[in-house]
């Protein structure tokens, strides 16, 4: 079973890293980070590059697809390259799923039209432009579309398709070796939750999906 | 403010990113990551890597020191030219921190001795061995060092370590961008929670620090 991860130009490392230290520990699972080019991509903070290991040409028929976000998917929304490619590799796919803005990139292509999916919150309503109804929730399973909301919610759709995939032991066994047992010292991990003059900052800062 | 993010071969890959995508974030830190040489430095899946962007002879006095931890930190507990950088660095470090097995290396260091740490919950037997008192807690400060447990938990340790170096609403910030919220699907991420089989099955497996 392979899993190809999307990268491209300023993607948000914990988006894709997140999910893939979970599923990359799903016995019989293939991990491929996948790009347009070969070789280290910058991620959106400047300070880290991770490795394409395969181009797009390469990985023809993924069972797993999965999209991160970050403030690069903006310019990826126009691009038939990667759009091309998420529509051919859905064809196949057992599972087509995104973090973050990354559910924005499979909207763009067509994937999630009248289906339900979750994004970024501060991204929400730019997924409800392409017809997909938009929900709060953290992972949103619809078929074999699952998308998750913001950055470290990744981790948490992870292990819910681990479950999926191999069961509730494999998965178990996933979350004490990566002992995510989450212990915020803060508790203003969502908008309904943080202090209502942060949520209005953002949100007055957010012209266009940025996250 | 500096904070030097430390890589080798058959890192953990979350371990670093987990606290890189929340400290990174904080107003004033540059983040650089750092090997004993530049470029790509695969992680323990095989299935990626992450780049250094300077070596050890490059950063000389960063404000925080991150060592993530990982199978690979076994051979990396002989490496002198890491520890002498670790020793020297945190002559002058503001925060010397680790993530999961990276606090046995902190320990090989001599850093540790006397303090209490903690570590990824099959490793806390090896930092007793260096005159560590090594808690099961999930992050630990211990003056300005600063441990968190396996994997996953160097994104609580980041929320933490955020919050003591630019106050409780900066950190509330990062959360929030991060929508770090998490709802994890099963609750089996520390061994006390985890079914006693899957946790007896980790320890019969583990004969030597290898998460």
């Amino acid at each position: 079973m392979q899993l190809a991860i999307v990268l491209f130009d300023r993607v948000t490392a914990l988006d894709a890293v997140g999910p893939y230290e979970i599923l990359s520990r799903v016995p019989g699972i293939e991990t491929v980070f996948v790009g347009e080019r070969t070789g280290p991509v910058r991620t959106d903070t400047g300070a880290l590059a991770l490795t394409a290991d395969k181009t797009f040409a390469e990985v023809e028929r993924p069972d797993i697809v999965l999209v991160p976000g970050g403030p690069g998917q903006t310019p990826q929304m126009d691009n038939p390259v990667l759009l091309d490619w998420l529509r051919t590799a859905d064809t196949t796919s057992t599972w087509t799923t995104s973090v973050c803005t990354g559910s924005l990139l499979l909207a763009a292509a067509g994937l999630l039209k009248g289906r339900k999916a979750t994004s970024h919150w501060l991204a929400l309503n730019f997924l409800t432009g392409f017809e997909v109804e938009a929900t709060g929730e953290r992972v949103v399973f619809d078929g074999r579309y699952v998308t998750a909301a913001g950055v470290s919610s990744g981790i948490d759709m992870g292990l819910a398709l681990a479950g999926r995939i191999a069961g509730d032991r494999a998965a178990q066994s996933i979350q004490l070796l990566t002992e995510y047992d989450p212990q915020p010292p803060y508790d203003a991990g969502a908008p309904h939750k943080a202090p209502a003059e942060l949520v209005a900052e953002f949100r007055a800062n957010t012209r266009h999906p940025q996250h």
